[in-house]
């Protein structure tokens, strides 16, 4: 019984009496706002109280949990693909977008933008099943490696922010991905990276069809984008799907700026993090250029509106959760 | 220290030794086959065993879990509403169904089938924030009656299927809505009436639109069906939604078939609970005919894919949460 007795204190004692819940971040004003935040939340005497329903956390994927340069790394996966389905069926590279991709021609393919880019996960994403597909995936995630790195594209999840989702859930949040990136996609290794389970990982979605086929009731991939989970379309996700504005939200660009605005404007507490990539030495210095992860606006506006800018530089200890 | 052992032991204790789990339901097959469902995917040494997070259970809501006669309540609320919107600007009663709904001539806005119905709801559900609707619809609860029975809707909620729900959440599953009913119309009682929450509603939603209105981010409905959660729907949007396979599913007209056909046909145990409407007395006899809750294909099929099917009239000592 006193064993009993003493698991149940260590099970419902705050993890912060335990250890340091964060510790791949540094001891900076970007690690003293979020604690002070969860905090507020959590303690039943403060003013800021919040009931477990309403902690409610989201987080962009690329380039906030995980890195994304030098392109989305579902987009490498998409190029992989299409030239896979090219070799049983070459009259697919039906435009120079495609041909390019299928070559791993990324700098051609970057010159069509966002379009091209669309273009190229649209051809590569449909024609199967579900199932097919996310085994595909998770076959390619097994073997193959990001071109600078050399880790398994799974390791290059930020380990500060794998231990930031975990100290939420620990202190009673529910946690969410909202990202550009593809649901049937994410949802591959979500689970096993960073503890979210499929119901919690929002994302971009193609059309999808039920089919029977051979007497089995099938989820098929048909053609077609049928919801883009980008900039506005995050916080109108988030509403359909959830059905409550979270009150912390993560991102690292400005595709995220309309989620952080719409959760950091709701009524009481609030907390924005912003990930700024000033790292160039353990990952890639970006912000104002470049087709990916674009960051003007939420460096521009967002520490007026209170968010905690992190600077990963200075911020963490540690980069990815793979060796680095 | 006594009284929490106590607490803790009964906090544990299948809710089935302490007392009946389904004390609306009488003593029938439907009931035997559910409970014993129940009991093989939670007992850890059957071979039936179904782990915590894969139990997942969805229903359908009018004519599952509340009523839908004389027609979709949603749809009553939809043409009051109108009649509403129609004082201020009578020029959005622009085609012969909108007019007759804002005069809440029924019959005739039937003739025009589910494009009516659902050109009824586009008109009535969309221009202004959710929030705005929200209130609108919960002050309609809380005041309208049924024309037949004199309940508030949201007492016309079937006893034995909120036992149900209950008992199934009490035994680790999670409950869903997937219905054909609107996302923020059920939002409003789900979780008061069924213990559901936001996130676990699944329905068919207009398009939304972001907005920061006098600088405050807004969520608000603009014009647009975005999609139909209703037959093939209802399997696309629980894989997009939920992103697994429940285990049981609930519903009563064909609406619900390809839903449950695909819950029914994954591998392990499965179950479907088809509720048939028998019961002129208490509630309304229908099935093969009529544009609301039409059944055929589930009576016909479902049997020999193992469904329940649920005699209303037999199997329920009662009907309604509300006096009846």
């Amino acid at each position: 019984m006193r064993y009993l007795v003493l698991s149940a204190v260590l099970a419902f004692a705050p993890l912060s009496l335990l250890a340091d819940p964060l510790p791949s971040w540094t001891n900076s004003h970007a690690k003293d706002q979020i604690v002070a935040f969860v905090d507020g939340v959590t303690s039943q005497d403060s003013p800021n109280y919040v009931t477990l329903s309403d902690r409610i956390a989201v987080f962009d994927n690329d380039g906030t949990l995980w890195a994304e340069q030098p392109v989305y790394f579902q987009f490498i996966y998409a190029m992989d693909r299409l030239a896979e389905m090219a070799e049983q069926d070459p009259s697919i590279l039906s435009t120079p977008a495609l041909k390019a991709a299928a070559e791993g021609d990324l700098a051609t393919v970057l010159q069509g933008g966002h379009d091209a880019l669309i273009e190229v996960v649209n051809a590569s994403h449909s024609g199967s099943s579900v199932d097919a597909f996310q085994s595909s995936v998770s076959n390619w995630l097994a073997t193959e490696r990001h071109p600078d790195t050399g880790l398994p594209y799974d390791q290059m999840t930020y380990q500060p922010m794998v231990e930031l989702l975990r100290y939420l859930r620990d202190e009673g949040f529910t946690t969410y991905i909202v990202s550009g990136g593809g649901l049937h996609f994410m949802r591959v290794f979500a689970e096993e990276a960073y503890g979210i389970p499929p119901n919690q990982v929002l994302g971009t979605y193609g059309n999808t069809s039920y089919e029977v086929i051979d007497g089995k009731p099938t989820i098929v991939k048909a053609p077609g984008i049928a919801f883009i989970d980008d900039k506005e379309g995050k916080p109108i996700n988030i509403e359909r799907t959830i059905g409550k504005r979270p009150i912390l939200a993560g991102g690292n660009s400005d595709g995220d700026f309309a989620m952080m605005e719409w959760v950091t404007a709701g009524d009481g507490p609030r907390l924005g993090v912003l990930i700024h990539h000033t790292d160039a030495d353990r990952e890639w210095a970006y912000d104002r250029e470049g087709l990916v992860g674009k960051l003007a606006d939420g460096l521009d506006k967002g520490p007026n509106m209170g968010w905690v800018i992190v600077d990963m530089a200075q911020d963490w200890t540690r980069v990815y959760t793979g060796a680095n």
